[in-house]
Parts: structure tokens; C-alpha cells; sequence
């Protein structure tokens, strides 16, 4: 079975300008990793019409899904909504359901709807609603596109609840050894191992403890067997 | 006077997995800022060949620089170096200033040069090299590409040595106002605060604290005076 492959996009110039440190794509890939998705490219682009779709256009084509992150609030800056249904050349309609729901949340408060409210609740024609318990307003899935927020909470909660909905792959698990050698002293074992498990993958993570340099190895496959005998011969063949 | 523009390239398995959060595309935003140079795009890929050639031929042409990070070091998935010299048609050679340092740094530390550490000497024909503090093996930059440790200090470091040779453009400089107001409540006056300053760049990031919802309305140009007169009329517009 191959595994579903995936891309994340994260919308947004605070990313870009540094201001805000992404957290979504890690979010995002060990959560999937648990049901057999695989990243395989995550990109940041700007608030702007024509990056999204771009984007959009060439990550749907190429993987089997994409989670867009950022983009779908109230202020004039949240464009995903609209660049995704130019994208997909679909009219960006106001989601009778949604605005219920909004108009709900904001009476429960002793609040009005306003433009802006209201604006969340436009999305791309024949979208499929994604539930958020943080805030309530949705995000939005077309075609293989999944859009979610970009408050982190706001996006694992929307996140989780379309989980059961995703194609399932083959687990990946890994395994790791740390050990508090260089890695240029054990990558030549390390390439000879790898060589021997190809169905195996092996990556390498150097770093510096208390001014000793350590190396972390760590095995990732979903073939389980290889894996575990791949990882006996690592400790067997790799000593401090 | 435009601003030179860049793109980020993150080549690494173990951010894509989620097993490393990626922190190198902040501190490179960043960090560029200060001179000028704007990030449009930033990409992380896997340790592949095929997708770093790709990555780099589509960025490089794009953009006035690509940073990559990422899979220059001594093991078999390091491949960056290899893949860029096929990316640009050169040769794939070993640098005798690189071998040198690398065997004097060994040699210091009573240590043997092996293939591992020779492997760190290959590079693109006709790269320049990129000096490193921290562990000393430079990194390399071909035509409008620059590359760079995976391992943030030593990605601080490359980063750091670049800084004076890159073309500088107009200092991005950004003002924050922050209320604790929901950003539904102040998306009409931002918008319109938006038309009223085109040039000047406004972002709204909502975020909840002590269960109250709050809002940062950034305020980003190069064009300071109305930067400036923007700010003051946000502040008036605006208030708790």
C-alpha cells in the first residue's frame, strides 16, 4: 500500500517576516504521521491572491491532499477563502450554515453581526464545512484542500476532526539511538547499514552537549521487520 | 529603490516528519529584515535529490537569493552539495581549502581525516565558500544560491559571514498596537485604514489571553512617514 502524501501551505506574512515562529507544519506532520500521511513538502507564502493560487494549484496537483493554514478570519488580510475559489474557478458564496452559526455565537454574547462577521462566512461553492469547537466559525474543504486556521489551537482542533475522514497509510514508525560520537566518525557504518536496509530511511542529527558532540540516528520505515532488524545491528555495529 | 527578495529552502527529512520544529526560516526572516532583503517563499522539502534540484532551479529564478539549510554535513542523506552542482551542470569537486581546514581541524584534535570528513570538502564547481565559526567547514554559494548548516548556530554563523556582501534594500520597519479587543470588532476601521495606506502593509493577528480576545495590528513599510501617520490614526481610531 502506498502512503498518502501531503503538502502543507502556510499562509501568512507574519511568518515570512519572522514576527511569528510557524508551529502548524509540525503540528501537522506528526499528527498525520499517526494514520500514515506523509508530508512530503510544506511551503509559507504571502497573504497575497496570486501566491495562493499558484500554490494551491500546483500542490493539489502533485500530492494526494493539501492543509492550508492562516488566512480565513475576519480582517481584509484573510484572502484564502477567496484566492481558493478563484483557484478552482467556483463562485465564493455566503455559506447559509456558517452564518447561522456566527449569528448564534455573536447573539449568545450580546453581540450584532457586522461586514466582517459575515465575511467568514463566504467560502468557495460547494465546500464541505470543518468543524472547530475552539471558536466555532469552520474551516473548509474542496477537492483534496483543506483550509484551516492559523491560531494553532484553532487549527489542531479543526485538524483532529477531519482526521477520520483521510485515507490511511501504512504507519511509519522510527526508531532512535543518540549517541555522543560525531557523525563523521560512525557515517561510514552509518552509510553501510543504510545501504544494507534500503526500505529503511536513515537520517543523521549532529549536536553539541556540554561541548561534546553527540549524533542522533534515527530509522523511519513501515516495514517493521527491516526496521527492528536494521536497528539491532545499528547498536550492535555503533558504540560509545 | 525595490527591495531584493529571497526564498528560504529547508532540506530536511526530520522537519517535514515532525521530529525537528523548524526555527531557521525565522531566524533567516529575520534577520534579513535588517537589511532589506524581503523573504517571498519559504519551502522545506526532503533530503532528495530529484526535489532539491527542482526546488533550487524554481526558486534561483524566481528570486534574487535562495538561502538553503540543510544537508551539507558528512553522512550519506547530505546530499545538498551534489545535488546543486547537477541543479546548475557542474561539476561536483573537492575543494583543496576546504580539504585543508578540515585536515588541520581533525589534526588538532589528534584526529584522523576518513571519507566522512573528505565528503565535506565536495562542492559545486566555481562556488565561493562561506566561512563558519562554529565548527569551521564552510559552507558554499553558487550563482544567486547560498548554502547553509542545518543546525541553527552554525546556519547563525554562514548566515552572519553573508550579511555584507548581499545588496541591501529599503529597512522594512514595523509598528505594533495591540487591544484587547476581538478582530472581528475593528476589521471595518482596519480595512478602511488600509485604503487610506496603500503603501503601508497591515496585518491583524488575533489571539486570546486569560480567555479574553485580543488583537496585534501590525503596521509594516519602508515608506516611514506614512508608516508613521498610519500608526497615529490607528491609535486614534481605535481603543479599549
Amino acid at each position: 500500500m502506498k502512503n498518502p502524501s501531503a503538502a502543507v501551505l502556510i499562509i501568512g506574512n507574519e511568518i515570512l517576516s519572522g514576527r511569528t515562529l510557524d508551529t502548524n507544519t509540525q503540528t501537522i506532520a506528526s499528527t498525520l504521521e499517526k494514520i500514515g500521511v506523509i508530508i512530503r513538502e510544506a511551503r509559507t507564502i504571502p497573504d497575497e491572491k496570486q501566491a495562493i493560487i499558484e500554490s494551491v494549484l500546483a500542490l493539489s496537483q502533485k500530492y494526494d491532499y493539501v492543509f492550508t493554514t492562516g488566512g480565513i478570519g475576519p480582517t481584509h488580510d484573510d484572502i484564502t477563502s477567496l484566492a481558493i475559489s478563484e483557484a478552482f474557478s467556483v463562485s465564493y458564496v455566503r455559506s447559509e450554515t456558517i452564518y447561522k452559526l456566527l449569528e448564534q455565537f455573536y447573539q449568545s454574547r450580546g453581540e450584532q453581526m457586522n461586514k466582517a462577521r459575515e465575511k467568514m462566512a463566504f467560502i468557495p461553492e460547494g465546500s464541505t464545512l470543518i468543524k472547530n469547537e475552539v471558536t466555532k466559525v469552520p474551516g473548509f474543504a474542496i477537492k483534496n484542500v483543506y483550509c484551516l486556521a492559523g491560531v494553532p489551537d484553532i487549527m489542531k482542533s479543526m485538524l483532529n476532526s477531519i482526521m477520520p475522514s483521510l485515507k490511511h497509510g501504512n504507519v511509519v514508525r522510527s526508531l532512535s539511538y543518540t549517541v555522543m560520537i560525531g557523525e563523521s566518525k560512525i557515517a561510514e557504518s552509518f552509510e553501510a547499514l543504510q545501504n544494507k536496509y534500503p526500505s529503511v530511511d536513515m537520517g543523521s542529527y549532529p549536536f553539541t552537549k556540554d561541548g561534546t558532540h553527540g549524533t542522533s540516528l534515527v530509522l523511519r520505515a513501515t516495514d517493521y521487520v527491516n526496521l527492528e532488524a536494521a536497528f539491532r545491528d545499528l547498536k550492535s555495529l555503533i558504540k560509545e
